[in-house]
């Protein structure tokens, strides 16, 4: 049974493999490749790309989705071993995971970091139950450690803008933001540049360093892919020459860190220059206008954030081949 | 590329289209003709009707609807250009729309008035946003000016019900609420019927006027159809004779009228008698028993409400069939 | 036309035919049984099962479903007659039920007890509004009296279990809870084994008492089916030699009777000891954890819960082909 919750999970061959499908796929669509088929969506967090992408995907391919919205038409889940459910977690995952893995034939879930506890959060502890209990294939809608279908995307973005991922130079540069918020994207950027090749670039202002385990994890995809990694608190050494620079804000990993600290961080226009021509920028989105990124940047001809996020419904349809017809 | 968000778009000879290809479609139904497209429906307010109206519409033409409830499971959406993001709307209209138009072949959205200034509410900024954006083409389930699906049913009810809308006397009149609501509901009845040639009638308590831009394009195509349009503040006038009474609460356009004032207003059984001889009962739902309407009225073999819903169905697919068909 | 919101709807012969039909279909699934047909989901309540088994029992059979989330995405609904309808319920049954045959095929509504005043409960007002003014089959996910999907996969669950319904000795034995919980399910499972013949205890302390006009209408029933009855506050006692054993938490029928005040009735492993060898351990679900039911019975090989839930799949599929194709 497969499941694809952290890239971990694919490898650098698994990557290369879904971004060569989805590629081919995007030249020429797999028809009913889903027939009959039913994804159970789990949502503990809202979504608009994901839950459209992905119940498209089914939908494109012949099958369906079923949602549901945990806490909202759906009891709130409980995921810790030998909890007394006395407060206001009705069901635990040990029931609601096989039990939906009754009526559907793969399962996704979206859930969220609880931004309590840095380590906690990269344990990804609902992800883990999850996985734990599911008795039919699972995909991560993003978790508390990783959005790997988002890092597939990305990636698929940079293949389609250079040509390759191998040795390409890619920025992640952090961005301001009114929250903290998770670090599942810069993370899956991260671990997927890393699986794809890619001479990766992460800028960040001091505090907000990606947690180590990551970090470790990234280092031995780049030894296996010939990927380089580097980190610099410079913003603008980091966007020099890069093919592609992708803007996102994340929270501390340092106590004494605060997200309204660094607002000259925001990208604008000017700072594309630094970038080699015809770069792409690129985000995962949502987005905050003027506040994460300029206007002057997301109308510019090199925003590519709109075909960015078309690229989910491209890489996850190849994962959802590969959990359910084993392709 | 066909929106359909605003009477505007349909003009009379549209307008004619639509509700004789409804007309012959309830006799033979089209089949599959939406096989295999997707709807995503983007839902701003709460809805009953349109949501499973349209949803069915597409599931009966061969085709799904993906639902996307803003600020329930979806992000909240700023559409105002230049818009410094640092409140609770997380994402703008710039990304999220182009960005369903790579997952989905058309786009439905419900965005109700927001009843702070008159005029923005005419201008329909929110649905205005969405036309802007969107790649693909884009129908209106209701926006803050005009809800053309509903005028559309509404004429459809009163071709099935005197044989034809031109010429026949169809009366509007105003009723109590326990609140100020949207004109949307009037805007559209009002447009649809000056389109569709009728002897139009609209009568509600002074301070209630619909805005002069709505009254001033009614004219032009009452001018185009050979529609009659009267105003008036004497309820019992305007039923007179009438084949058709639409009763529907509305908000103030004037500062010092009051919502509250005129419960005399409400439809009840006795005016039925001023009307027409088997003429038709008809309100758009949903609708506050004992407070817009009397229950002598609603449950009196004049109404016809539930089937005027039910025409909903049929002008939405063949709105639908136009938009992903060109049909 | 044929409604099921009752166990009374199906009788002792409708109860033995949905098991057999349930059991066929279990090794030999019916296809597309269900082609084209809408089920129009309501929800005045929260739900996980309920929701994805009807939903996949309709995807599964070629149909769709429509999921309306009452007071969520929908308006509030008013169901009493002649209400002034001057609060927060914006729509009336008399107006939306109808309607919503316009789009659907059949209906399916969920609907909690209200737990203000027990014999209101009993009498299932919301239920039997929707089924008075339905145009099209109704069936229940669950409503103020009864839950009867529920008691029909119960019984599934004890027939694969046992080999047979007749003369099993089944207990239902009360459970803690932190708050009063409606009775619609424990009245199920004892509507539905008495219809099935079992010999069935019902076990609880004093103040737990089900409803009269439930207890009088499972005699009826079990002097049908050869069904015996006992009802007893001893625990022990009615798990004596049963061959399942069904938890569940209700609340009070006695006005000084407390939910709190018997955490001893919490199933444990130890008094697993006193069921018949290879007995079942059942549960509805959610389920609180070391609240209603202890780990230890949950996660030892006899609990059934899982299956349990996946039988309400099996049940459901009949019941909606019974609905929408008379089979």
């Amino acid at each position: 049974m497969r499941h694809y919750t952290h890239i971990a999970d694919l490898g650098v061959a698994g990557v290369e493999r879904v971004l060569a499908r989805a590629l081919e796929w995007k030249r020429a669509a797999p028809g009913r490749h889903l027939d009959g088929r039913v994804l159970g969506m789990v949502f503990f967090n809202p979504s608009l790309r994901t839950r459209a992408s992905f119940e498209t995907a089914m939908l494109r391919g012949g099958g369906n989705a079923v949602v549901l919205d945990v806490g909202a038409g759906v009891w709130k889940l409980e995921y810790r071993d030998g909890a007394v459910m006395d407060g206001d977690r009705a069901e635990h995952v040990r029931e609601a995971v096989p039990v939906l893995g009754r009526y559907c034939d793969a399962l996704a879930v979206r859930t969220f970091a609880a931004l309590e506890d840095f380590d906690t959060d990269n344990a990804d502890p609902v992800m883990r139950a999850f996985r734990s209990y599911t008795s039919v294939p699972l995909v991560s809608m993003e978790s508390a450690r990783e959005h790997p279908c988002q890092g597939l995307a990305d990636m698929l973005s940079v293949h389609e803008h250079a040509g390759a991922t191998r040795g390409v130079p890619v920025t992640l540069t952090w961005a301001p933001h009114i929250k903290p918020l998770p670090h599942a994207v810069p993370n899956s950027f991260l671990l997927t540049a890393a699986a794809a090749g890619c001479e990766v670039r992460i800028a960040h202002p001091p505090g907000f360093e990606l947690h180590r385990s990551v970090v470790a994890e990234a280092e031995a995809l780049a030894a296996a892919s010939g990927a380089k990694l580097s980190f610099t608190h410079d913003q603008d050494a980091a966007l020099a020459e890069s093919q592609a620079v992708y803007a996102k804000a994340w929270g501390p990993s340092a106590q004494n860190a605060s997200v309204s600290a660094h607002p000259d961080w925001m990208l604008t226009r000017e700072r594309l220059d630094r970038l080699a021509p015809e770069a792409a920028f690129l985000h995962c989105l949502p987005l905050r206008r003027n506040v994460e990124v300029h206007d002057s940047v997301l109308d510019h001809p090199l925003s590519k954030v709109v075909g960015n996020a078309g690229n989910r419904f491209d890489v996850q349809r190849v994962l959802l081949d590969m959990m359910l017809n084993g392709g």
